[in-house]
């Protein structure tokens, strides 16, 4: 293990992330986001196409229907904002139409544009981190897109990906223990299945002793994990993101 | 326009990004990879479930060929370092294997795996920058892709992204300009199309002078964009990941 990298500028932010639930109610300045916002669109994007957009919820009635929603999360309400990422390919589509161009759609082009606002994405907490905000990534925004969809008004070819809550921390939690390192970098060749169930069993223990200072003791990772793939969930995306633009061809 | 933020210790990182393709012979020590991956896995996971793994190539031999199969980009070989992003869920589905288990798949599972590697990828990324080195991602690594999966051995559920060549730069490329931020961050809406004209006629502006300034006068954003979505590209990806067990349903 190395140090927790606590005295380096840019991986001490990194190693201090944890997900924030809880927000005080200061709202976030618009000059922040702006700073945050510059600062994430100089992440890589391919190609120079750019494939993201960020939109901000700021409407009072809105937020709070996101927040069930999304499964029940007050923070999309309470975090000082809301944001919702946009793998965007609207822009492009509108210069090809502009152009009188065809406009040639398929699985790359949807990667595309996930990986772009990805990135985007990423840069995005980190700068709002760096900035002394808190941040949590809200996957739930996919548990019922359709209605998001039409609650936000957004036209066609545009993917909503997930949400960010950010705002000032109102809680501490801890951080949560990663794989180790030998468990997801390799070299050369993929590991065999019982190098890779041992470096989990290494994981679950910090795993069990993470959960019994949170006062459930028993639960570990791999337990955990195969159980959040036993039943199918969102299970309306394709459909959702064919009726968009998307295409999985 | 805000300042560039180059006294601020992380957005002044971001924002010195620009993609190195010349690198000197001097390899990347294992410490400070072991440093950058350790910092980029403290990047959001969803539900913890970290799906995703980093591949790093050694072999020169298998560098040189991957050289022509990301189309002729010979940083591959010569690098410091040279890495494939996976996009995992072979861990999920050996712990469900084991437990006995259904692993219920779909697009969103492609979805989680895809955007979990990204923010690893951003973090990873931005670590190696902010330890000096520079840094580029290989989105040719989807060109040949099942020639790619032979040559890598890559077993059952894995899914590979893109690659990322880092090492010393020896090359001080410009700072490639960016959206203006009102085309990327709106408030409640989507932009009508007019409003998002403009801002890309703003930025054709800032383009034209960069490809200026570089020799390629008349050059601009908006036309090379949708030129680049004129003709269908890597057309087997639905086909090659499916034969990986990615499910598109």
């Amino acid at each position: 293990m190395t140090a927790p990298e606590s005295q380096h500028p840019v991986l001490g932010v990194m190693h201090a992330h944890r997900s924030i639930r809880r927000f005080t109610a200061d709202v976030v300045p618009d000059l922040d986001i702006q700073r945050a916002v510059e600062a994430a669109q100089c992440a890589a994007t391919s190609s120079w196409i750019q494939a993201y957009s960020l939109l901000q919820v700021t409407e009072h009635e809105t937020r709070t229907q996101l927040v069930e929603l999304v499964g029940g999360q007050p923070q999309v309400a309470r975090a000082g904002a809301f944001f919702v990422v946009l793998a965007d390919t609207r822009r492009h589509r509108l210069l090809a139409e502009r152009a009188g161009a065809p406009y040639a759609n398929n699985l790359e082009v949807f990667l595309l544009a996930t990986v772009d606002a990805s990135l985007f994405a990423q840069n995005l907490a980190l700068a709002f981190e760096s900035l002394g905000y808190g941040i949590c990534y809200i996957g739930g925004l996919r548990n019922e897109l359709p209605t998001v969809d039409r609650l936000l008004r957004l036209p066609h070819g545009v993917f909503p990906l997930f949400g960010m809550a950010v705002g000032s921390a109102a809680e501490d939690p801890g951080i949560r223990p990663r794989l180790p390192s030998d468990a997801v970098w390799f070299r050369d060749r993929y590991p065999d299945d019982e190098v890779m169930f041992e470096a989990i069993e290494r994981h679950d223990v910090e795993a069990r002793a993470y959960y019994t200072e949170r006062g459930a003791p028993g639960r570990d990772w791999s337990g955990g994990t195969w159980r959040k793939f036993r039943a199918p969930s969102r299970t309306d995306l394709a459909e959702y993101f064919s009726s968009k633009g998307a295409s999985f061809e």
